[in-house]
């Protein structure tokens, strides 16, 4: 049984929002995702831009994208009791579709845009929304941040629409497995940064974490 | 003197929204761009899935896109003729800030932000939004896209949530000024594919070109 905290008008939108696209190539919940990806945004960014008055818009920024990623998204598909809800095709279902976490939080988009449509009062919707997340929201504070020093940098440029960072291999020691790279990592308006390690990965990674700290300074 | 189609009843979010941080740290317009970049998100989104009915979600991020991104907000600043009510410190200003479409672009978003805490109801907002749209939405088709398939194919992996594309050169022939590149494309999901051009640039966008390719017959 869905938890939504809300009764649809239209139940066909509902269906649709549940509907994967390997059961139904025009009607599944792509669009409707769509709309509701960017319902999410704005409504998240409201609720953060009035509850942190004193925040800086990079610690916002860091903490909406923190809050609508996927991971986050699927945490509240699981407390809506989505999964059994999906509409897949067979083949999906057995190669585990309904506990998959894109389609998990594509879904939780689409019931968004869907109760938009539905109901078409905004009011509505951020209360309902702003319910699911009320857990995730009691939780995040300015400094929260995506783990990931590469995803943050790229969530920091891309809020600003600076071109993204460029990183270049310049060195590899050693065999492997025990490889030790050197990697450059290049920012647009920031002097070349080098980052090391065991893998190009965490080279990357650790020129990113510099970068972020740079940043920072700047900010 | 601004076009804005929209009368303050608090002039200092006008203010704010016109103040660029070069001017003050606290009140400048960057809080509100954040705010009003989600809501224009949403109010374009809205308003190409309503119009579109047939489309599928992946030609209506990339109209979107279109639309927001930083050379079109420009154009909508110039129409506003936003350019002369910037406030700007002397430096800026000496620099050329007042006609920076970077600079411009933001603050057309701040004043949405602005104006939607100003009047607190998002059909106002909507209409003055498409208004301003106008033009530009009489304009775009569903074929319509950002030219540069790099750009393309960025904004198609982020709207999915798929890792971003990863390019290596892999072969560098010939010397400068005549040399020939030869680069790999992996994209998550799909075989690596090679681009070939006279600059890194150039092979990474025919690369990125022939995967956008491929990605429209799986769509």
């Amino acid at each position: 049984m869905l938890r939504l905290g809300y009764q649809f008008q239209q139940q066909e939108l509902l269906k649709q929002a549940l509907t994967h696209r390997s059961v139904s190539q025009r009607h599944n919940y792509e669009r409707l995702e769509f709309l509701g990806d960017s319902l999410l945004g704005m409504i998240i960014a409201e609720y953060l831009y009035l509850r942190f008055p004193l925040e800086k818009e990079g610690r916002l920024t860091r903490m909406r994208a923190t809050l609508v990623r996927q991971e986050s998204l699927a945490k509240i598909a699981k407390d809506l009791k989505l999964s059994h809800s999906l509409i897949l095709s067979v083949g999906e279902l057995k190669s585990g579709g309904h506990n998959r976490e894109s389609i998990l939080s594509d879904v939780v988009e689409a019931i968004i845009g869907a109760i938009f449509l539905d109901c078409q009062q905004l009011e509505i919707l951020k209360s309902i929304v702003l319910k699911w997340y009320q857990p995730y929201l009691e939780e995040i504070e300015p400094g929260d941040q995506l783990k990931d020093p590469k995803s943050r940098l790229q969530e920091y440029l891309q809020a600003k629409k600076l071109p993204l960072p460029i990183y270049d291999v310049v060195q590899i020691q050693g065999d492997a497995p025990n490889q030790h790279f050197t990697i450059h990592c290049q920012v647009e308006g920031l002097s070349i940064v080098k980052g090391e390690g065991a893998s190009r990965r965490f080279a990357e990674q650790a020129a990113a974490a510099e970068i972020l700290k740079l940043l920072e300074h700047v900010e």
